[in-house]
């Protein structure tokens, strides 16, 4: 019988051409398979619960394989760290239940995106938080956030591949001042492709002042991309949790302010 | 009459050939003074308060220029952003009182330094927090540290120019555990090059348990460096505060979580 092995992985994005394995460009899925197939020493192809953008940065990442072999989570551990390079890490491994599968099992993503608000930037952070110069309303901008919550057709916020549909259930989409820092938390079933950008873009019009509050749920009615804002600059943004039916796993150690296990673990108590 | 120009600089030191400037190699002395130059139009020599080493983060590094001319402190931070890469900012700019000099108007400095005690690495952290994989007893890293509080004799921590002597005075040494952080602060009125790196290595010898806990006072009474620990790597050190007569200045705006507030104001409230 076989036996999935699932990994919680944390990377920074900035180095990446994204998550997914493409001929050529450095991907965080070519980087994770070549270091699991040093290990198990055959061709090794990983799933992952989100496909993220060139940029992107990751602190829940989940990855699985169909069979562990003789693989043990603890051997996956100890020998990540030196077959990994520093801008990728596991940050937890386990066998998974029979048939887990780390996409195909998803119920749930949580992405947080950081905006960086003050008078000058912040070059110890610039990484994960663009700098927006320009005053941002945070009560306003959770206010443009809470029309998007719900079962909506998507259309004008993301790209609809032809073998999707473009409705999508976002369960929250939160926005909260911390210090400088604004934390936009958006949460859903699945998302079209860059669809959490497209949706901070659209909102940041509306918390800027240069666009009115009814922006966000005109631009949903228009079904039309050309109704929404600018995209919203990758690195931003971070997938922080995922969640699974077994609400045990993900163990989530070692996520720290501003990405903390306090926030981390909010979605998953509540839509678990 | 002139009037010195002080500024309040945050920068990643991790591609800087560190502060001062060199012929050659990319310093953040030499990325400042280009910056002013073209503000100013007439060569500039900022001074500053801790000539930090090559990949030595800063969030409070004080810099200043003995004559203002006629530019106001609000053209330093408008025009700043769009002058400076992203890995340096003016955090704040003000003018000084007279005879202000960023370097010998310095009463002390305060560094913390971060280290990242987890089972396995954090990516996005791993610029600032070197990953310790050995367990850190922190209650005796802080132990260790208390030894070096006071005026001693560092010749065993730092290399001593031929003008200098190796006194110096320690105001405060801590380790403090949070969450998977330990992040250890040293406040001193001055300090040798390279000293608070190989105070933190030696501390560390004895945190780890491959040390007593006399290794720091057995080291500090030889006056030699081969006494000493290893010199810890200088991306785990970031600047982040330095004291001045008049307590009103720096302001501290934008500094957040691991070098929170919180922190960062500690030191000016005691030792102002």
């Amino acid at each position: 019988m076989t036996q999935p092995l699932r990994l919680l992985v944390a990377y920074d994005g900035t180095k990446f051409s994204g998550y997914q394995v493409q001929p050529g460009p450095r991907t965080v899925q070519g980087v994770l398979e070549g270091a699991l197939e040093k290990l198990m020493d055959r061709p090794v192809r990983v799933k992952a619960a989100g496909r993220t953008d060139a940029g992107v940065h990751a602190l829940g990442q989940v990855v699985s394989i169909d069979d562990a072999g003789d693989l043990h989570p603890d051997v996956v551990m100890r020998a990540m760290p030196s077959l990994l390079p520093s801008d990728v890490a596991v940050v937890d491994a386990q066998l998974g239940p029979k048939d887990f599968d780390a996409r195909f099992s998803a119920l749930w993503r949580s992405y947080v995106y950081l905006l960086w608000c003050a008078d000058a930037p912040n070059p110890l952070y610039s990484r994960y938080a663009p700098w927006v110069r320009e005053r941002v309303d945070t009560p306003l901008l959770a206010e443009a956030l809470r029309a998007i919550v719900g079962t909506h057709d998507f259309s004008s916020f993301g790209r609809v591949r032809s073998d999707q549909t473009p409705e999508r259930r976002i369960i929250e989409a939160t926005a909260v001042g911390d210090g400088p820092f604004v934390r936009i938390r958006i949460t859903g079933e699945s998302f079209l492709h860059q669809m959490v950008r497209s949706l901070v873009g659209s909102a940041l019009e509306v918390a800027t002042g240069r666009r009115p509050l009814s922006f966000m749920r005109d631009a949903l009615a228009a079904r039309d991309r050309s109704a929404a804002g600018p995209v919203a600059v990758p690195h931003g943004l971070t997938l922080v949790d995922v969640g699974y039916k077994d609400a045990s796993w993900p163990r989530r150690p070692s996520l720290q302010w501003p990405w903390s296990d306090r926030i981390v673990s909010h979605a998953e108590r509540r839509y678990a």
